[in-house]
């Protein structure tokens, strides 16, 4: 049987940290220095290690960060007024609400606070929109990283069938108006579809975003299938059997070290986009 | 063979008219009368029609509304400025851009500057946005049309296979996330769709949404397939070919009599909703 390609997140993410690069010294040069602003509601183990490493990831390639702790009992206007000072501050380019927040949280309400001019997580429903219809706005991270591993791989996109595991708004809803947007036919399922399996199978390229582990088997998919899986459960495990699907599919993301590390390197990129956005505003306002 | 069951838009569309009457009584005694203004760029004669027929509807139902009509000549700014006029102008609570506008006007930008809560057509990013995300925005028209017609004939959505063809941002596009939100399985499919027929095969439910006459074939469909044709061609033609549909359906929309008069009775909803939310804040404000 004939390996599959291993679409390694590494690399992408190296490309798009490399192409950064250039720009953020040309900015800091101008005295500005690209800066995310990440905040963290409780006290979730994982949150606390996602939020750090976003925050090396800014240190590391030469932008500023901050990361704000509020307390699990933060009432939702008091997480809206932090935002909204995030908002006005000046200095801060790009805002960051670690999900999942506590449940008392009004999250959806949170979210759509984010300015979007500094929406570089891409989860305003505002900024959702934006992107389905191919305007301005920063593209939800997480399905950014997968379209930049299609891209990066060269991997054929045009007229296939797609389908998508998964209609969360940062993920199986965002990821299918962008695949779709490339002239993708996308069909997106979830817990409810029935006939899950018999829909895979007639895929050409499976996105998992179902937050299961090991949910899409090898036996599911069509013998050469692409197979982007985009899940990050416990124990570094992904939403894909990684075994079973490794037999059939003709390309697939390891995990780790797939999707994950490009969401992180698109999280930076469009930091950096918005602080050049705000940049260029300046410039303009000055001649 | 069976018969299948007529979705007659005129019935759908008195009951939801029927429901809005007692609304617009109660707004016009607190002198709120519900206004709707429409804007036509050019003199495209179908366009006329349209806006004729939902001025009339407006006056029919006790409702406002006036016509603005702009020469083809109009400039993006200048169309700009008569929908900001509109936004800030207290006694308009919907605003409807007729599309299409003539080439030169970006017309995107145009629907975009419509104020999120006047966009009673449905047509900005920021309302699709805020439709697939289940938040409130007045739906896009059209595809709540649709949505009117499952609930009215009472056709099962849930975990059903819904095959789109189109991906316009005012019909495949929301009317997918509408029908994804209802629990159905949901395949946009387009123009680049390699196998069209064979995905439209599969299908419980079709929306053809695709704006070319006679597209869909009934030997295409599967037998008692759910048929939903939002076309509207030259000559009162839909995107179904009736004739062979009607062999196959289970349930079909006849064109015209289908889709279109429920398209207009969602906007009076959609307007009417509008004054009353303001009508709403008038009294929080009083308070």
């Amino acid at each position: 049987m004939k390996e599959p390609l291993l679409l390694d997140g590494r690399e992408v993410s190296k490309s798009i940290k490399g192409q950064l690069k250039g720009t953020i010294d040309s900015l800091t040069k101008e005295g500005i220095v690209p800066k995310l602003v990440t905040i963290l509601v409780g006290d979730n183990p994982s949150s606390h290690t996602y939020v750090q490493m976003k925050a090396n990831a800014c240190s590391k390639i030469g932008m500023e960060s901050e990361r704000i702790f509020l307390p699990t009992e933060t009432t939702t206007e008091e997480l809206l007024q932090t935002i909204r000072q995030l908002n006005e501050d000046e200095t801060v380019h790009g805002i960051l609400l670690q999900h999942p927040v506590p449940s008392h949280i009004d999250e959806r309400q949170a979210f759509d606070t984010i300015a979007l001019e500094k929406d570089v997580d891409g989860v305003t429903s505002h900024g959702f929109g934006s992107t389905a219809f191919q305007l301005n706005a920063y593209p939800c991270c997480t399905p950014a990283a997968i379209m930049e591993m299609i891209d990066f791989y060269n991997i054929d996109v045009e007229g296939k069938h797609a389908v998508v595991i998964g209609r969360s708004p940062i993920l199986g809803k965002p990821v299918s108006m962008m695949l779709l947007n490339r002239n993708a036919t996308v069909t997106i399922s979830h817990s409810r579809t029935e006939n899950l399996e018999q829909m895979v199978s007639q895929a050409d390229i499976v996105v998992a975003a179902v937050g299961k582990p090991k949910f899409v088997k090898g036996e599911w998919l069509k013998e050469g299938a692409v197979v982007l899986d985009a899940g990050y459960n416990k124990g570094n495990i992904g939403d894909c059997d990684y075994e079973t699907c490794y037999n059939r599919a003709s390309a697939i993301t390891p995990v780790p070290g797939g999707v994950g590390p490009v969401t992180i390197a698109t999280l930076l990129r469009n930091t950096v986009l918005a602080a050049q956005q705000k940049a260029m505003m300046r410039e303009v306002s000055h001649t």
